[in-house]
């Protein structure tokens, strides 16, 4: 019992924890192609059967995708804004406008009842807690608290959050991990006082109302991994999501 | 040029119209089956190539449906809530409650500029403006109002509205037209006035914010065709999207 090999994992699955690991040092960066099945299986000294058993499950995992005819490439990361756009208030007639994102920082915190409960946690549990400003043009237009179970994500830290477009970015190079939103709900509500000055929503219009979206992400399998709380001024904006 | 028959339309898109109007009339409920291809086919006078042709248009137009060795079925409108579900705060573990609609009536007005943009009209143009109440328990939570070009659908009005389980229904049982969502917009805002009193928000929380959904649909062809305001009190509820 005591034998290395027993605990060996199988070849395949040793070839997909590299290529997540070559993929994850940015050998390779998002929509990069890979090399071919056979020019990976030549380098790595593996059948082409095993090097496609390894592709597959990390097509299926999400972190890449297929081209008919064209290879295998590196799944881009899924938008912070899920499928809901920031735009101008000239409604349903705007292109999406890029949002500049800026990293406040993370720190460690334990998990509320709701957060918990909704991330399949014991009360209280250790969570890592990433704060994020938006801004377009360099308006502050949203702040966004995401929460993720500590012992999962042990190493995330303020290098590669700051590195990366976001935490789904940082996820999926440094953990492997591509998230899937599992459930978003809105509501209106008067602009929490630490967010009022993060937005600078200041003097007369400290009371403002603001959307609040509340969105639980999960694992391709459906397990939650994170609780985002986002904040937005939507006076000048609305959150848009388009089904056309 | 004066000849009937060369106005008459083919014999299949009699069929469908005919079709629709038994529908509409309520011979086949939602989800009833229709009869076989052979029945239609026989009591019709018409092949059963004509019929499978009219039936299969109206499975495109999202009117029918077809479940696989058990026949063709008459669609269920689409939700007034579209994918959105109004929930009790005890977030993300709550079954949707059932919703009580109230119409409140319908009048005719003209386009604002952003309505007539995003439904393609000219400035000003005639609207149906229907407006709807939604309870959850008797207490009202939700006030709807669906803008309709007043040219395509004249002749909708309070009786099928109030016999029709909301306008969507209508739209599908009276002029055989399915909806769906092309854009939705949430955001922020204070209640207006109007809106506050058929809330019953008065006195000290006259001033709530409320969530403010924009949705544009329109055909399946991507026409649109209803612009819809919706305020929601969102203090003890909260507007849910699952994607899992």
């Amino acid at each position: 019992m005591t034998d290395r090999p027993l605990r060996r994992q199988p070849l395949y699955s040793q070839i997909k924890q590299q290529l997540l690991r070559r993929i994850g040092d940015g050998e390779w960066q998002e929509n990069d192609a890979l090399p071919s099945e056979w020019d990976l299986a030549d380098e790595l000294g593996a059948s082409q059967g095993t090097v496609r058993k390894a592709l597959s499950e990390l097509v299926a995992d999400g972190l890449l995708y297929r081209a008919q005819g064209r290879g295998t490439f590196v799944a881009p990361a899924p938008s912070e804004w899920g499928e809901g756009l920031l735009l101008t208030p000239g409604l349903f007639n705007e292109q999406p406008d890029d949002l500049a994102r800026e990293f406040l920082g993370i720190s460690r915190g334990n998990a509320s009842d709701d957060m918990a409960a909704a991330l399949q946690l014991r009360r209280a549990a250790p969570l890592l807690r990433v704060r994020q400003l938006w801004r377009w043009h360099g308006i502050p237009v949203a702040v966004d608290e995401a929460f993720l179970p500590a012992d999962e994500f042990e190493g995330l830290d303020a290098r590669w959050l700051r590195g990366s477009s976001g935490v789904y970015q940082a996820l999926q190079q440094r953990f492997g991990i591509r998230l899937k939103v599992l459930c978003e709900q809105f509501r209106a509500l008067m602009l929490p006082r630490e967010e009022s000055a993060l937005l600078g929503v200041t003097g007369m219009v400290a009371e403002a109302p603001a959307l609040s979206l509340i969105r639980v992400s999960g694992s391709m399998e459906g397990v939650p991994l994170e609780w985002r709380q986002r904040y937005c001024l939507t006076h000048n904006w609305a959150y848009t999501a388009r089904r056309a």
